[in-house]
């Protein structure tokens, strides 16, 4: 049975660019499962199948929903144990957890900053307010204000990322020498940014980039397929 | 047979501080294999097993030789496959490698800066020399002068530890319910610097001593037992 996502997307359907959501859409192709999107916008989050999460990726799997990216890679593992692993095995697993929180605390508040006013352009009419509200609030200045300060954060931003480019000295990716959950972890905040906003985050010479062009050239394509920000 | 470890120790041979040699002492004591230390100073390293390895650790099993403490675990595993795991599967594997990465690009340049000169004291009069010299070059500056900037950079230094504290919101070990190599990586950063300086690079009240405190329980209390810096 086709799996159902709930994808955020903004006024163009065409562009979803939620990490959390590109972290189960790299899953579900790596278990090579057919799905199909739900576009769903910011303000349309709490009603996703009678309101049983409040953020996004959901999916819905036959009877089954699950919220939440990791559940989710949780649950494809191991409803879906014949297909290619996601962790390969307990140890992976666990430390898929720790790759997650580096992601999210070294990585996301840095691109989330640096891309937020295009974020925000991407919106619709109605979810344009929403999102400058919320967010407003929760950095507590402007978005244009976030937004100024980002050239200010690139380097530190580009120097955190060295345990990644350091271990390219060893293995094409963080699974070793094909890709797995924890890949898609960070590669997922690069396609947040790829996909909304025309910010440089990485210099053009960043040996990551050998990275992150593997990346996109899993499963046929699939990242790279979502136009980028111009 | 009884595994020989070539332990790295200054004056006094009962505090190996080798943050390299900590990860093969906890993974052999993960494992539950018999050991027995070869106190090594710096400049018998190259005399090691006929000169087999520039760095520590070096173990000797049998008529085995194995140097590197990653590549110590993965020897480790692959003979002993009925002990305890070290690794969990092949995701464990490959993720570990990351984890290293972190751990040397994020918490080594700070922990070594700071421990330095507490590491030359711990010196014999004809180590003291080479440590001095070998230091200064790698540096470009004199000993004193690397440790006295330690403050400078400490919060920097703990707030490149916030994916583990937030990990910690998960689960106790980066092993998930229960440790394994990837959490000696990390915990051997900090019984380096435990064992050779007396420099508070965390704050009391920082929750990872809860990890710290359950690693140094580990196997015995073995990391324990060794003498700190007053």
């Amino acid at each position: 049975m086709t799996i159902v996502l709930y994808e955020l997307v903004g006024a163009d359907e065409k562009r979803p660019f939620s990490p959390h959501v590109w972290k189960t859409v790299m899953s579900l192709a790596h278990k090579g499962l057919p799905w199909r999107s739900a576009p769903t916008r910011f303000i349309e989050v709490p009603q996703i199948e009678g309101g049983v999460s409040k953020t996004i990726p959901v999916i819905r799997d036959g009877d089954k929903i699950v919220a939440d990216s990791f559940a989710i890679a949780l649950y494809l593992e191991e409803t879906y144990p014949d297909r290619p692993s996601l962790f390969r095995g307990k140890g992976g697993e666990a430390m898929a957890r720790f790759i997650e929180r580096w992601s999210q605390t070294q990585l996301h508040p840095f691109l989330g900053s640096a891309a937020l006013m295009d974020i925000y352009e991407m919106q619709d009419g109605a979810n344009k307010p929403y999102f400058r509200e919320s967010r407003e609030k929760r950095y507590g200045k402007s978005l244009e204000a976030v937004s100024a300060d980002r050239d200010a954060h690139l380097d530190a931003f580009r120097k955190r990322l060295e345990p990644l480019r350091d271990m390219l000295n060893y293995q094409p990716f963080i699974g070793g020498q094909t890709p797995f959950y924890p890949d898609y972890i960070v590669f997922s905040a690069f396609q947040w940014v790829r996909v909304s906003s025309p910010y440089a985050f990485l210099a053009d010479n960043d040996p990551l980039w050998d990275w992150v062009n593997r990346c996109l050239d899993l499963h046929e394509g699939v990242a790279r397929k979502t136009p980028t920000a111009a």
